[in-house]
């Protein structure tokens, strides 16, 4: 048994091989991935791999876990994407059973302008 | 002395009360919010009330905690927020010291049309 915060970085560690079938080994029979912002749920490590390997890219895929909260079965994580042209920020809310991925429910925030409105009430993070 | 857990459900429970300034009870002194996306940070409960209170409002803000990490003195939470006519779902984590926030780093994901070429990958979360 490994704890859920081991699991998940073991899923990200096997996703920077950009061998995305390998992942497989940390998900359930069972794994689903949810794309709420999308409506999107893909059932089964076959179909993870596909959609990762399927994805257009630019280069090798690398990922920097920036931030990692852990529970006993739940681990939330922030992860810093880039293929050496595009970049994405995902936050993972993982729910890990018997030491697989059972769950995966994912978020992929994007930029925005800062409002000019409250500018005054704040200050910017990177100058 | 509390858990990180109750201080963070205490912060939504004022947040729900609409009463901003009363959030502050649950912030450390060098309390900053950063929202990256839009590269910007908040220092303190005052500019962190009036940044709420400012914020254009259609209705009372609702406030539906939907999904909880925690750690010893982190916490990552998913809330949907809605003011009747709005919505918006925030991706928060928190650090807690000493029962007070110190830190809240939060993310505002949007949605987005799911792309028709991985259509054959995937099912709608809901139909």
């Amino acid at each position: 048994m490994h704890s859920a915060e081991d699991v998940v970085r073991e899923f990200w560690r096997l996703m920077a091989t950009n061998d995305f079938v390998s992942v497989g080994r940390v998900l359930a029979t069972d794994f689903v991935l949810e794309w709420p912002q999308s409506n999107e749920r893909i059932r089964g490590a076959e179909n993870f791999a596909r959609m990762n390997s399927a994805y257009p890219a630019h280069g090798r895929w690398q990922f920097e876990v920036t931030r990692v909260v852990a529970s006993v079965n739940q681990v939330a994580t922030h992860v810093h994407i880039t293929d050496g042209t595009q970049v994405a920020e995902a936050i993972s809310f993982f729910q890990v059973e018997d030491s697989k991925i059972s769950r995966l429910v994912e978020f992929w925030p994007e930029s925005y302008p800062a409002p000019s409105n409250r500018a005054h009430l704040t200050e910017p993070i990177n100058r």
